[in-house]
């Protein structure tokens, strides 16, 4: 993907969009990532809901426009929500996205990631630790192993090979943040350094994610929208916070004054 | 009621009972809201405890002046632990109040909710479609349908309707707020557009209420002071936040320095 | 112990060295805490996990350099997971640390946490009522009652008996906080009011020990860095803030901008 593909004004009239449709998300997500998570949805003009419990995850997710599932705090009732819940976009062709949280560091997690990477999300985000856990990491002996043996564990390349593998779209956030559908790819810089120091900065950035495929189908442009959305508010918050606790709400605020313009003229997407 | 029966004095003085007395509330709330609601009840001048484990409600209820039972994020623990909490106050008399958030969106949540209302809960915290949801909304050929006929879903006349059938105060929140018992019936102006865009905050205000009800037996006046309170720490909020990120934690401050006259003062209830 | 036993230079290197090795300190803690003692770990330098399914919770902790047990929002989850994570601990002999909140509001969280108090943890935070429950609280007609009867509930001298009978330290926090192991006892002064209004301000500081701990063997020492640390950014956050909602992410600013030498100045440790 060319950097002019996707231009300042595609981010300015998605996001626009976003906002004009108020998408509901119905957000599977972890204790630590609940609350922060409904606060970004708010503000930058999405309707959250959160609940986990199995039973009652089938009549929200028929009610809303997209679905996140994040895999922290991995308690057997989210494991059954999760189940109710894909089943659910599955007849109603709603987009889902993964986010496959630490799971290089829980045996059990990593088996369950890698079954649902199969069920066809939208989007999968995650870091470079988690891509790798995901596709054998550093030991290439598993059978399950999709990456192929002169791939680097985490890389771009692995990146590319497992979105084809899962027919989705891969998201690896870092410094640069990298989208890629398998065939086209972007890099997306910006954002700030405090966001490392912030819990569920991530989870709730990928919440959000799920907000954008609601208005828009093409899962590389949601993404890359999204992010530059996320980077955007952060650059703003680095400016009128004074550390990593001032930060959060400075971030939340930004979301919700920015404009599309604005957001917009600050991506750098290439 | 009319304007004059709950006046800048009877707030001032309720809200300087709740400060002296410092309820203990015990909570069954969201997983959303439970970190908020606990600061919140804090700063207002309440003792909060949030445990959901139905083997240690009983204890946590039997040592608190007032019960909330939130529905948001229904898990089966909190509906063992709602069963058992409510068990506790039908034998201490303590108050309880009911906040049915979402109910529109379940089928098993809506019916559960049905059957607490009947439980007698003091008052009863709900939004318009709340409230529809609850008298058999929009199609009126449900059995279990207590609306009358005639009567609009989610309308002041409905929600009178509602509080005679419950034997309980009903409170809606919107842009005005409404109060009625079925005899009585009060407005509340006043807050600020952005808690709109505040996850929780319906929900740490119904909690503070149960704060109220343990101070002020007539459940009319304390949902009128409470609202009164939140309406003006919001306004107060409003003045000093950038966006709904700076917006929560300026609300907490204001719940923290208003003055019982300020709040009185304030107040207005119509 | 006397005063001059840690000095300033003492705190202002063992909070260096947190910050330097950023030690992984898994947590089972309760709802209301667990995104504030995220944020406030990574603040001050340590990397945080939260799971509390216990399905998981033995591959974190593996993986983790300490680990915290809170007792608040004390569910059957809950419990299997401390269960499943101390074994760990007493596998891999990485150092554990016992908040057992709120013990003197439920019968089965003071019979639970009466044994976790044998299970070798290396340090116990709690306050005075707690501290009394544990011990046998009023009545001292308890068979399994470990307070001498001439030693007051929830005093020095009793915190120093827990300490022994417990093979652990023991840090009473309060007005000024106490730490003694049976044999060295101190006191650290500091802090600011507003952190009894801040919920989860306790828990969120003993996961923080629990990272010292994983930097710092001596739990002496190791718990009066950790008081000393949260007083100075808490006397900080009292100075850029209006209230306790702002208090909040003042104090965790003030873990991440302040300098060890800062710190070790400015601890009142006796």
């Amino acid at each position: 993907m060319t950097a002019h593909a996707i231009t300042a004004d595609t981010v300015a009239a998605t996001v626009a969009r976003l906002r004009e449709r108020r998408p509901r998300v119905h957000c599977i997500t972890n204790s630590a990532a609940v609350n922060f998570t409904a606060n970004v949805l708010l503000s930058a003009g999405c309707f959250p809901s959160m609940t986990v419990n199995p039973e009652e995850v089938p009549d929200f997710v028929a009610g809303a426009d997209a679905l996140l599932v994040n895999l922290g705090t991995l308690d057997p009732l989210r494991q059954d929500a999760i189940g109710a819940a894909i089943e659910v976009t599955a007849e109603t062709g709603r987009p889902w996205v993964l986010d496959p949280v630490f799971v290089e560091r829980s045996r059990m997690r990593l088996a369950l990631a890698k079954r649902l990477a199969m069920a066809e999300p939208a989007a999968i985000r995650l870091n470079r630790a988690e891509l790798a856990a995901l596709m054998g990491g550093e030991e290439n002996d598993d059978p399950e192993n999709i990456r192929p043996d002169h791939v680097a564990p985490g890389s771009d390349e692995s990146a590319a090979a497992y979105a084809l593998a899962t027919l989705s779209t891969v998201v690896r956030t870092g410094d640069v943040d990298f989208i890629t559908d398998g065939v086209r790819s972007l890099n997306i810089e910006g954002g700030h350094p405090t966001m490392a120091l912030v819990t569920a900065m991530g989870c709730a950035g990928t919440a959000l994610l799920a907000g954008f495929l609601a208005v828009e189908p093409d899962a590389v442009v949601a993404s890359a929208v999204c992010l530059a959305f996320v980077a955007a508010a952060a650059e703003q918050a680095g400016m009128r916070s004074y550390g990593p606790g001032t930060f959060s709400p400075a971030f939340i605020d930004a979301l919700y004054w920015l404009r599309p313009e604005e957001i917009g003229a600050s991506a750098r997407i290439s």
